[in-house]
C-alpha cells in the first residue's frame, strides 16, 4: 500500500492544499524527502499565485493529482545543503520556479533548455523520480536538487521578485530567443495581466518600443503611464489595427482565452514573430497566406531553462524589474483565487508564507 | 481609352495566353516596352509550368487580370541591354523568376528580400509601375530591369534548370533561413511534386537527413531510390508517425491542399520548425499546446530575394541540382495543364519556347 502524504518521506511539512476539484485550499500535512547530497532545503518566505495554480487546483487541465499543494514562484532562505552542493550555502536566499527535475542528458537538457526536456518534472502535482508526487511552494519548506535552485540577487525584493520565477522567465525567454531584445525593436504585448505587465517591463528594459494590445480602452492609462509602454492598441478597433498594420517585429501573446490570430499576424512586419505564452484551449484558426507572404512566424514558448532563469533574475535585479504585487496572508488564498478568476488583481498575488503559514 | 495589349508598348511580342476563366491558352499578340537604360531584353528559350500558372489562368485566386500570359520560370539568351546594365551582356544566358519589380527602398528591399516588399511586382498578371499589366514567360521575348535578372551558371542546363527559378528558390530559401542547411540536420519534406522533389535535392545537397512525408506508400520507391531521400513516412499511418515523433529539426511543407498540421508538429523536436511553402485555402487548425510546450515554430516562406536566387542557382550548378522535367512544345500546354491538374507529371513541365513558339 502506498504511504500517505504525511508519512511517505521522513521530514514533516505543512502546506495549504486542495483535495478535490472544488479547488478549496486548507492547511495540509504532508512530508518532504531528507536533504540529499545534491539537495538544497529552504524555508519558504514568499510564493507567487500564478494563474495556472488556479487551473490546477480545479483540475481544469485534467492532469491534477490530488492532494495538490500548488505554487511555483517560490523564494526562501536556505536552511540545509547536501554534501555536494556548491551553488548556495545556509542563509542564502534562493528561488525555485516551475521545474524541479529533468533527465539532464537529452538534447534539450544539454542545451540548457531543461524546460523542453521530455522528462521534465514540474514543481507540483507531478510524479517525481522516486514515484512520489511533487508539492509546491504554498508550504513552509521546500527541498530541491541544486540544479533547479537559483541564487537570489542581493538587491531583488523577495516578495515582488517571486513572480519572476514564472511570469518573468516566461516573457524574458521568448524576447531573447526570438531576437526581440534589441534596442528599438517594435514589440507588442497582448494582454496586461500577471505575464503581460512583466513582459512590458522586460521589453522596455531591453530598449524596445512597446505597444500594449488589449481588448478594451480600460487599461490604456495603466499601460502607458504606470508601466511605461510607448503605445496602446485596442485589438477590437479596426481603425487602430489598420493604423498599425505591418509595424511590429514581434508580439508576445500572454492571453489564454480563445482569441483570433489574424489581426495579430497583420500587425507584424515581414519576418515578424507572434509568440504564444498563454495556452488557449481551442485550436486556433491560422490562415497560411500571411505566414507565407511575409515569412511570418507563429511560435510558442514555455518558461525557460535554469541558466536562463538565473540570467533573467540578474537582469531584473540590474534593471529594477519586479512584478506589481499584492502581498497576502496564506489564509486569504481562497479569496485571492476568487479575485484572480475575475482578474481582480494588479497584477499578482504573493503569499507571505514566511510570516503567515505556521505549524498549528 | 486604354491601349490594347498589342499597341500599348513599341515592341511586338507573341505569347500564349488565356482570355477568360476557362484558362484555355492560345497564341496571343501583345507588346513589350522598349529596352530602358537598366533593362535586359532576352529571347526566351525555356519556361517552366508552375502549378500557380494553372491557378492563375483560371483565376482561382481571384486576382487574375485577363488577358494573361503566364510563366515565371523563364530562361533565355540576352539580345539587348540598356546603357546602364552591368550585370550581363548580349549573348549571356539569363533567368527571370517570380518578380520583375519592387520598391527598392523599404526594409525588405534593403535587406535583399524584395520578395517580401509590400510593393513587389509579379512577373505576370500584375500592374507594372507604368500602369500596364505584366506578361510572363510563355512568350518569345522578355524584358526586365537588370536587378530582377539573374545570371545563368555555365554548367546548369537551361531546360531542367528553369524550374529552379520558382521551385528551387522556394525551397532553398527556407532551408537556409530557418537553419535547416547544416549537415546532419533532420529535415522532413511534405509532398513530392514540383516543389517537393527539388526540396529533397536541395536538402540532400546541404547534407541533411531527409525524410519524405507523403499521404500514401506510392512514392516511397521514387523518393528513396530515385531522389535520394534517406527515409519515407506515410503521414496517414499512426504507427509510422508515432515512430518518428519528436525526431525532426524542420519540415518544409509543399502541399497546397488542405491537410492537418497536428501530425506534422508532432514530428518536430523542441525548437523544430514547420515551414509552409504551399498555400492551403482554408485556415489551418493549430493548437497552442505543441507550439508552446516545445517552442515549435509554424512559419511560411515565399520564393526568395534576388541575391539569394543567384546564390541558389550557383549552388544548384555546383551540386548538379536540376528539376526532373518533361520538355514540351508550346502547343502541348493545354494538355500539360490538364495533366498537371491530375498531378500526372514527374515533376515539372518545361516549355521549349525557343524552338516551338514562333511568329506565324
Amino acid at each position: 500500500m502506498a504511504k500517505s502524504p504525511e508519512n511517505e518521506h521522513p521530514v514533516k511539512a505543512l502546506g495549504w492544499g486542495a483535495t478535490d476539484t472544488s479547488g478549496h485550499l486548507s492547511p495540509f500535512k504532508f512530508s518532504r524527502r531528507a536533504t540529499g547530497d545534491n539537495d538544497v532545503r529552504f524555508k519558504v518566505l514568499y510564493c507567487g499565485v500564478c494563474h495556472s495554480d488556479l487551473h490546477m487546483i480545479k483540475n481544469e487541465w485534467g492532469v491534477t493529482k490530488y492532494p495538490i499543494v500548488p505554487g511555483h514562484e517560490i523564494v526562501g532562505v536556505v536552511t540545509e545543503v547536501g554534501s555536494k552542493v556548491k551553488k548556495v550555502k545556509v542563509g542564502d536566499n534562493v528561488g525555485v520556479g516551475c521545474l524541479v527535475g529533468s533527465c539532464r542528458s537529452c538534447e534539450s537538457c544539454n542545451g540548457d533548455m531543461e524546460n523542453y526536456c521530455p522528462k521534465l518534472i514540474q514543481t507540483y502535482s507531478f510524479p517525481y523520480v522516486d514515484g512520489s508526487i511533487t508539492y509546491g511552494g504554498y508550504s513552509e519548506s521546500m527541498v530541491a536538487d541544486e540544479h533547479f535552485v537559483v541564487r537570489w540577487p542581493e538587491n531583488l525584493p523577495l516578495d515582488s521578485g517571486a513572480p519572476l520565477l514564472c511570469a518573468g522567465i516566461t516573457t524574458y525567454s521568448p524576447l531573447r530567443h526570438f531576437g526581440l531584445d534589441k534596442p528599438g525593436t517594435k514589440v507588442g504585448i497582448v494582454g496586461l495581466g500577471g505575464l503581460g505587465h512583466v513582459a512590458v517591463k522586460m521589453a522596455k528594459a531591453f530598449g524596445a518600443h512597446v505597444t500594449v494590445i488589449s481588448t478594451s480602452e480600460g487599461k490604456r492609462k495603466e499601460a502607458t503611464e504606470k508601466l511605461g509602454a510607448d503605445s496602446f492598441l485596442v485589438s477590437r478597433d479596426p481603425e487602430q489595427l489598420k493604423g498599425a498594420l505591418g509595424s511590429m517585429d514581434g508580439i508576445i501573446d500572454t492571453v489564454s482565452a480563445d482569441h483570433p490570430m489574424v489581426p495579430l499576424l497583420g500587425l507584424l512586419k515581414a519576418d515578424g514573430k507572434l509568440i504564444l505564452v498563454g495556452l488557449p484551449i481551442k485550436p486556433m484558426e491560422v490562415p497560411a497566406f500571411p505566414l507565407v507572404m511575409g515569412r511570418k512566424t507563429l511560435a510558442g514558448s514555455a518558461i525557460g531553462g535554469l541558466k536562463e532563469t538565473q540570467e533573467m533574475l540578474d537582469f531584473a535585479a540590474k534593471h529594477n524589474i519586479t512584478a506589481d504585487v499584492e502581498v497576502i496572508p496564506v489564509d486569504y488564498v481562497n479569496t485571492a483565487m476568487e479575485r484572480l478568476m475575475k482578474s481582480d488583481v494588479r497584477y499578482r498575488f504573493v503569499i507571505d508564507v514566511g510570516n503567515t503559514l505556521k505549524a498549528e
